[in-house]
């Protein structure tokens, strides 16, 4: 048991090192009555997004806890699948909580520090980012660590039933906060351009806009809040699933127990690796900053390889397994993870080919930039997903033994626990981006002196790569954990089922049924990005219209003597996210009940079929979506003529087409995965 | 052997059909001397364009045809598969040759007969469309009889296997056809745009510019040569499939052969419905054309269904197999053809809500009408494809016997073959769209009275609803097709390694290979579509500079009286076409060699990956051009402002992004997905 009690440890040291970054930001100065006056609306336009997200949340966890707690414990839900599922949605929201709590305080002490140097600005931006991080890998951890003691403390595939509930808690929450968080990011965005610029003609960013809050709130909500929880969902996802596999594919063996608490302890070796990172980013000028958070990254990398070496060395496994080869899986997901955010940055970054073929297309106007655009993001697919088959290639073939008891799906488990593992530090570099950003706004709001901005835009340059990579980051892991999920759920139908004496299944392609499943889940994706895309509009124009309202009946709005209502802003806005995403979300959660109750192989091919075309669809849309943004920064940037010339213009519409495919609908494919997968496992009883 | 010979006299048949058409057109008065100079250039332009197509061509089926010629005839490749390979590409090229040597002759004799009345120009025009359909059928199913009864008259799977090669030989033409003419049909047109309307200020259609015949030309390439070779792979290759699939499942028993004949029977019975269908269609006046049309259709399919339950209720089947059921199987293929047609129309017509949702985001600008229509494309996947799976399931389902040997893949196979069944008429309903379109811009081109202009008008408005249907008809075909040829790919996998003593395959999903084989499968679509995208731009910059070196070099050519060397520019455009669909090609072609030479099982997963992402992706991407075209046409009409108003101007950005949506790309996937599963058919040999 001690690698149990190592991982609760790891929890808390992790927790105690957010906790301690956090009073450490809180520490510094926080600027004058201006910078404070603004940063504090932001502060309060995020509690009131999150006081509205909640409260629809708690309904949607009640409902479904309500379901799982009435349902067949001898089925493995029932009361303990209840309070493990109501737990996981609890930490998922209480570490978002925090990490955007922390996230909207430090943007304005990161302008302030800005004002002495880019050293100390890097510092408290980056310390938010760790916050988020450390609370994430803190709270699941624990919350991993705890329901295994309480409920799977022998480690079997029974126990662990249970704690998938903990799982598909972080899975609801996860679809709240990406899902319901990026339409509304996206409709606060576009909703505060159309009134403000189009229709009042301020300028972005003024104050009398009470739009601009949300607006503000919305970077934190999808940037920090929502890549925090699809990243707790797939830490999650991706640790379960590991000792799931290990606990059915060896259930009989004594030395199971080891191979279920190496993904425990490969986490506890990544938190402390990650906390190792952070005291290696340190830079002195704009032009390292990128290397130090590079190598923060690389220490954190490394360090958890070698932790990773010394448990496969000295732990014990079951006879035939090999700990050189698990040690071989573990770094192909490390790998891989880095590489596909490397890829990602080449399809997305100012600096590269495809997207300087997007600003060159701009030329000939809007309709070329589009297509150029669409073609980047579909070409970009390829090599993704390549990284992603390699990994899942090298991990299997780890696990193969020839004329013994082969365990390659769990060792494909293993590299997405090993991808992940670092996850404190790699979602701390991607959280620092989004305040920076803020910082900047501040500085602007504020009018600070200009080497203020000069400082805060060097952070937030490197920001924006730094969220290319976290989004690519992001979708690797998602597949790798939806894969690992998937496996665990064909074991498991295969125990359930031969517990009832009933005949194996036939997941093959052969089986017209699977065929079917496979069309059904391929639809998913589609169906999927229309909505939220759609979502995106309907919810921006909820926006537009509470901020006419407030322009037309608050007296002295326009002169700058009445106060905007920002928080009720933000609310209408959050309320009209949050509905846009129930039918985005009765789909994701209700197609695989509907298809496990005709069929039980047909809900494995709707599975696969959406995690296949889920993944390539969440590729495509977030990396044009990139590239779109990065072609108009790159002609913003004087190339073919700069700001305002004909091919910025087109340049600005591929990037307004971009804003949802790589803020709402991209990153919503990621969940949109996980969860159908999670929900088939859990619900699995109900279709045997 | 009946069976064989009525559909050997119903091939012939449907020639003679087709021929007679063709000379009761030729008859027609051809119009005055200008009308003829222009239509002559669009037909020697026509000659250019299959000149230099098939010189590339040829060498492609040489190198194909030698390379299965010296392969070893023990494993079903060598030299009947050769020949049949090489006849089928042969037909298929002979089919689209003749198809469009009418089409081109038959536009300037519509425009004439519209002098008269608009009963005579659609008398003319849907003639030529038939001559199409009825080559396609005819030679199709004249070259599957000769060679399974040269090859297979016993009609044995072995023997069948030899008949493959003609499908594969058809699914060549139909890469180059679908492909490389899908290339170049948008280069011409944006070629023709560029330097014309743009550079020059010339209006469209002027006979001055040299890139105006390939305009034109390029809509007879990708409207009716592209479909019709697109419709030919389909239709040999449901036959083929279903034939194969019946003689594996029945190999033992003495009535197989009943069932083997059955889709040849069936496809005799649809070519005759297919003429009596055509006796239907006479319209009066221009409100009656889109029912006269309906009505030759639905008079088709219903004689066809009636001649199928004849053949259903009295042909001799293996024991056990249901002749009603088989009924049902052909009708829900005929069904569902006609359903996602009307589909594919309700997300695409100028009169329904997704269309008006586009013309009225198009309000706000190009990038809220690109988020729209994107939105719609991915949404109109759902339904087409639930309509797929429905027919698969009903049909799956007719051949499931409880305690016996099922033949549920064989019933798939056969309501493929039902819904092609009536080709013949849906084809020529779908190929006379492109002719009307042609009239109409000779009638502008020749000055001639405004009635003559309305009422080719009227039948190229009704040809755009009929040439949206016959998309998603296309589109529902080809799935079918593949599924079926997949279903073959599969059997015959078993039935090979069993020849060699090995195990039988694991298709299944627990399998990591195949998931691997799903996620490369996957790519290919995106990636195909991302190329043939890139292709437009840089094949149609190819023809904007023959364009300008004319204008720079032809003497006189601006004042008319110099003559554009239109051949010329028609040549230059197609190398550049049939240079850009290389790497396409190969991807088509060598990812099923490559990924075989790997491993079946991962084989089995690529094509499933392929078919289901390339399915939704074809969908998606017809359905969302098909929709941006009409939002346009919508607005061109007199709704938001009517032409050059803002709205019209977003929805031109958006018309010129679907342009390669669904004119290149869309179709283009068809191809990609049975293309692959073809060659993963014939190749299967060199894997085991």
């Amino acid at each position: 048991m001690t690698p149990l009690y190592v991982a609760g440890a790891a929890a808390v040291a992790a927790l105690i090192f957010a906790i301690v970054k956090y009073f450490a930001i809180m520490k510094q100065d926080a600027g004058d009555a201006k910078m404070q006056e603004i940063s504090k609306q932001v502060q309060e336009g995020a509690a009131a997004f999150l006081k509205a997200e909640y409260t629809w949340l708690s309904l949607f966890v009640i409902a479904v806890g309500a379901a799982i707690f009435f349902s067949d414990p001898a089925q493995g839900l029932g009361q303990k699948t209840a309070i493990a599922f109501v737990s996981g949605a609890a930490a998922s929201a209480i570490a978002g909580y925090f990490g955007m709590h922390t996230a909207t305080r430090a943007a304005v002490r990161t302008t302030q520090a800005a004002r002495t140097g880019l050293s100390e600005a890097l510092d408290v931006s980056f310390s938010s980012g760790i916050v988020m991080g450390m609370s994430v890998v803190g709270l699941a951890l624990l919350g991993i660590t705890i329901f295994v003691h309480q409920y799977a403390p022998d480690f079997s595939a029974k126990g662990l039933e249970y704690v998938l509930g903990f799982s598909f808690g972080a899975s609801s929450i996860a679809l709240f906060a990406r899902v319901g968080g990026g339409i509304f990011t996206k409709a606060a965005d576009v909703g505060a351009d159309l009134v403000g610029k189009v229709e009042a003609g301020i300028p972005e960013d003024d104050p009398r806009n009470p739009a601009t809050i949300a607006d503000n709130v919305g970077d934190n909500v999808g940037d920090v809040a929502g890549m925090g929880a699809d990243l707790f969902e797939s830490y999650v996802g991706s640790i379960v699933a590991a000792m799931t596999l290990a606990a059915i594919t060896f259930k009989d063996d004594p030395n199971m127990i080891g191979l279920a608490m190496l993904p425990l302890a490969v986490a506890a070796v990544g938190i402390f690796a990650s906390i190792a990172g952070t005291f290696f980013v340190k830079a002195a000028d704009e032009h390292h900053i990128h290397s130090a958070l590079f190598r923060g990254m690389i220490v954190a990398s490394l360090a958890a390889i070698a932790g990773s070496a010394v448990l496969c060395f000295t732990m014990d496994f079951p006879e035939g397994v090999n700990g050189m080869k698990l040690l071989i899986a573990i770094v192909s997901g490390v790998a891989v993870g880095v590489l596909i955010g490397k890829v990602t940055e080449y399809y997305t970054s100012t600096e590269t080919k495809p997207v300087h073929t997007i600003a060159n297309k701009s030329e000939t106007g809007a309709a070329t930039n589009i297509i150029a655009g669409l073609a980047v993001g579909m070409r970009s697919v390829a090599l993704s997903v390549l990284l992603i088959c390699v990994a899942i290639y090298v991990a299997n073939w780890a696990g193969i033994v020839e004329g013994g008891l082969s365990y390659g799906v769990y060792c494909v488990a293993l590299a997405a626990v090993g991808m992940l593992s670092t996850l404190g530090i790699s979602l701390g570099v991607d959280a620092y981006g989004p305040v920076a950003d803020n910082a900047g706004g501040l500085a602007e709001m504020a009018e600070l002196p200009p080497e203020v901005r000069e400082r805060t835009d060097a952070l937030d340059a490197v920001g924006n790569t730094t969220a290319a990579i976290g989004k690519g980051f992001a979708i690797g892991s998602a597949a790798l954990t939806a894969l690992a999920l998937f496996a665990a759920f064909q074991l498991r139908a295969d125990e359930l089922l031969a517990a009832k004496g009933a005949a194996a299944l036939n997941f093959s392609l052969t089986n017209t049924e699977v065929l079917i499943g496979l069309l059904l889940g391929g639809i998913l994706p589609f169906l999927f990005a229309a909505l939220t895309m759609e979502a995106v509009g309907n919810a921006a124009q909820a926006m537009v219209e509470e901020v006419r309202r407030q322009f037309r009946e608050i007296p002295g709005i326009m002169e700058g003597t009445g106060k905007p209502d920002a928080a009720r802003c933000v609310k209408i806005s959050t309320d009209g996210s949050l509905k846009q995403m129930v039918v985005p979300g009765l789909i994701a959660v209700g197609s695989p009940i509907l298809v496990g109750l005709w069929s039980i192989a047909a809900l494995g091919g709707l599975l696969a079929g959406a995690l296949v075309t889920g993944i390539m669809m969440a590729i495509f849309m977030s990396n044009a979506g990139g590239a779109w943004d990065n072609a108009k920064k790159y002609i913003e940037g004087g190339a073919h003529g700069g700001k305002n010339s004909e091919p910025h213009k087109a340049a600005v519409v591929g990037d307004t087409v971009g804003d949802p495919f790589k803020d709402t609908s991209g990153p919503s494919l990621n969940i949109l995965v996980k969860l159908m997968t999670v929900v088939g496992l859990v619900f699995l009883p109900w279709f045997v």
